[in-house]
């Protein structure tokens, strides 16, 4: 896969500098590049304790992104998952530390220690106060000597960064921080590894497979297991908790987006999690939100802390710092009742036809039978839905068919418009719901069916700005309709295969989401939209689907 | 691939209930689940303009992440890229709007057209003040008759919102909103397509190729591109923006994260946006962020705004809202001096000596030789980067080797452990440097050259705390330097290779990454940092690499 990058070797320095590009100018960098990259605040006040983290690179937003009145002082950015020098971490201790002294907000990474424990005992020599904070929350390996630090360091970052803003002694900031790296604990999953920008893919997991435990630099998962769905998913990882976290009546919960997992997934992952018996006990939730990432993985990691009063306001206080998930009160959830004069008409009378009821369910079971098919053509030109649009709103009619006035052919059609106007998305539904209202309404007024139909057809050429030739459903729907006077259904049905089959050498959409692509795209590709009136007519006609002339 | 997802029918009632979980009590919704989902404030004031937005779910956070106080009232989700039903459109509108009336902020596609057009319509013949803007922001094709709307969209949210809570009246705030509209370009580009939770990856794209101008639902771009690097790639981009944005000397620009981009990348391609002609007239910079995304595509979209005053003041008032990525000024990156009292000791003075520079630059080369080896070894057993650890390291000292103390070999360690130091990172750098650094003063101390080395060994495990058969480099190490003592460099040589082969068969890491792994991802693997050590060793002794005995 291809990366929007510059030279891989100014992949981190690059991305400092769009950071501070970003900044507003709060941000400032010491002028240390290539080797040193340190990230500091615009404006530093030498009579707070500095919080200084860091680590490689990687885990955007962390870690400068996090650097910010409130939270960090600033940020020490290795290469991509390297942590960094020693060099640049002296420089960045020098460069942010005042008379208060700093605290170094560490992940038990071998090398993140190795080069920050260093670097505080060169500063040490040189008189400056430093202290250091090991964080190592993951619970990946209960029984692990050197548990890694992952997501929840950034409980540690915002704490200790607002007790050094409240004017506390380093001693006293570097004890909250480590009360908070003793009460939080994290677990992470994923579907896919990390690809380093400038780097090909690996596929390690299988279709279905997921990583439990895995790390934040692309290690392998502890556990390799067949993906549950969210709910039991989040039983089986809030489970593993234990300790302070699992004693705790009062917890905040950090749902961290390791990469490209989708937001609708976030969003699912995090009531699914709030609705465990560990997820009842939350009473804030910060996220979903990407805050320490693995580059793209596709994954999620769970931070849960201990609170108390202490912490909790700590976590509570304002920051401008832009990533940081803010937290959030865990409320039950807000439930609106629908407002009134949502339905225009009242609900028709229920009658009993049985070729009106026949005529209604061969439709809707061809355009159900239809529906892998359907999409798999709208993926060829569209977004691959015409197919659940269509089955959609015939399983809604089909659940509701014994509630349809089947009997009074205007009524029926005017509820079969009301109905795929409540069921069914897209634009087809839509135009569907405009034919049916408009064809009722002239049946209401004593035409016949195929005239009837065909006043549908004119409203649907209004509403939707499209005609003949333009690759819609009208350029099988118009021809059925013309030759449904004169030959009946089956002349319909025929004239309406035909007509999507046409569809397939036009070269340009005039309207839908097809009109975006290039005539090469749509070259030898039916208009799903045509072909799902092609089947609907045959369905009516009793023709088997696509049946030859 | 897996997705954390429930059942794939509730993906968008599931991820609202996990929104409004998350959402701290600001949030509800209408009870209409599962075809009327609308997301609307907690709390809504009547006396003001109702600002309602929505379309297909896949693009969160838009746009039921975007209302708040200040940006939208109310957000109508659809199935994921499918436009939501007129019914679903009204009862928002119903529930939303109150005397002032109500902005239907509409993307320019077919079906929201039909749905949000219909719905206004039943809304207004109930009385309700309604007005629609359309956006149609996409460049992509400069002449289509229909440009989609994207991420463009979320100008006019924000600047209508703002309008709306200052108390303009319907018309005022219709009539910005339509000038926001008027005044907005977007492109997008992506090296992936979208994939629809609960479906496969498509593959459409071959390695190292983009779509330029791609939709937000997947639709393919209007061009395939080999995608340059990233300050290419945004001339090209930038260079496509014509009319009102061209001719504006004050621009805001939003860089729109469509999924799954990383945030390196971002930051990389934000910096080189703003490096442009065009990019240079940019005042307000918003993101790079995750704003208009379609579901995990791997790409990014710019969309730039002609501002005014009144635009831009709107575009920076305060907003309560998680999700909108906040306008900063777009300023001059600040660059501090590196601090006083970084390097310890002063430069030593430059020597020359042929022997010594010899055996510097054979090791140094040919690590570098084994960079993407060793990279592959590593990534079997950790994060793939002990290569280029140790090839970044030998650079740095080939390019410094003529600045190094050659002649006087105590000083010679110090310098090579001071630069590797500052060149390397991970863990492998600095162990090399506190290896050489403890290896030069045992050297000043008068000691041999094997006692030298075996103290830099001990240094090496005291700081790393690692030891014998832990698979680091001290299983090559540690039986080189024993063996140099009696055998000479090319004893020591084949102890090292004998000894990071035998890493190969240990099942288990003591320290570093790799010690979260499981034995069966070890098995038959050698340590790549004891296989550095060797090759290291067989260069000094003149062997070829992996010489056999």
């Amino acid at each position: 896969m291809a990366h929007f990058i510059n030279e891989r070797s100014g992949l981190v320095t690059d991305a400092i500098d769009g950071l501070l590009a970003a900044s507003g100018g709060t941000l400032a960098r010491l002028d240390g590049y290539p080797e040193i990259r340190v990230v500091l605040r615009a404006e530093l006040d030498p009579g707070k304790v500095a919080v200084i983290s860091g680590g490689g690179s990687g885990h955007e937003p962390a870690h400068a992104g996090f650097v910010g009145p409130g939270m960090l002082s600033a940020a020490i950015c290795g290469d991509v998952f390297a942590s960094p020098s020693v060099d640049a971490v002296l420089a960045g201790i020098l460069a942010a530390t005042g008379p208060a002294g700093c605290l170094l907000v560490v992940k038990n990474y071998a090398g993140d220690r190795l080069n920050f424990g260093l670097a505080a005992e060169r500063a040490r020599a040189a008189g400056i106060k430093v202290e250091t904070v090991l964080v190592a929350d993951d619970i990946a390996l209960p029984d692990a000597a050197q548990p890694r630090g992952i997501a929840g360091t950034l409980f540690v970052h915002k704490i200790a960064g607002h007790a050094a803003v409240t004017d506390a002694s380093l001693d006293a900031v570097a004890a909250i921080a480590r009360r908070t790296a003793g009460a939080v604990q994290s677990l992470g999953i994923a579907v896919s590894t990390a690809t380093i920008p400038g780097s090909s893919p690996e596929q390690r997991l299988a279709e279905g497979e997921a990583e439990l435990g895995l790390g934040i630099h692309g290690e392998p998962g502890i556990e390799r297991i067949t993906l549950p769905k969210a709910a039991a998913l989040a039983r089986q990882m809030t489970e593993r908790f234990s300790g302070t976290v699992a004693a705790s009546q009062r917890l905040a919960l950090l749902v961290n987006n390791l990469g490209s997992a989708t937001a609708l997934e976030m969003q699912i992952l995090t009531k699914a999690v709030l609705d465990t018996p560990l997820g009842a006990r939350v009473a804030l939730v910060l996220g979903p939100a990407p805050a320490m990432t693995a580059l793209d993985m596709h994954g999620v990691s769970l931070s849960f802390l201990a609170l108390d009063d202490e912490l909790e306001a700590a976590l509570l206080a304002q920051t401008d710092v832009p990533a940081w998930p803010r937290a959030r009160p865990v409320a039950a959830p807000l439930v609106r009742a629908l407002p009134d004069g949502l339905r225009g008409a009242p609900e028709p009378t229920p009658s009993h036809d049985a070729a009106a009821a026949g005529a209604v369910t061969a439709v809707c079971e061809a355009l159900i039978g239809a529906e892998a098919s359907l999409n798999a053509l709208d993926a060829k030109v569209g977004d691959g839905d015409t197919g659940s649009t269509f089955a959609g709103g015939a399983r809604a009619v089909l659940g509701d068919l014994d509630r349809l006035p089947q009997a009074d052919a205007a009524a029926l059609c005017r509820a079969l418009g009301e109905r795929l106007g409540r069921a069914a998305g897209g634009s087809s539904g839509v135009l569907m719901s405009i034919f049916f209202a408009a064809a009722g309404s002239a049946l209401s007024d004593g035409v016949s069916w195929p005239t009837a139909l065909a006043r549908g057809v004119e409203r649907v050429r209004d509403y939707g700005g499209a005609g003949p030739g333009d690759r819609t459903m009208l350029d099988a729907l118009i021809p059925a309709v013309e030759a449904l006077e004169t030959g009946g259904l089956e002349a319909a049905a025929r004239a309406a295969r035909d007509g999507a089959a046409a569809t397939a050498s036009m070269q340009r959409a005039g309207t839908g989401r097809s009109s975006y692509l290039a005539a090469s795209d749509l070259a030898g590709h039916e208009d799903p939209g045509a072909v799902a009136v092609a089947i609907a007519f045959e369905a009516l006609a009793g023709l088997p689907r696509g049946a030859p002339k």
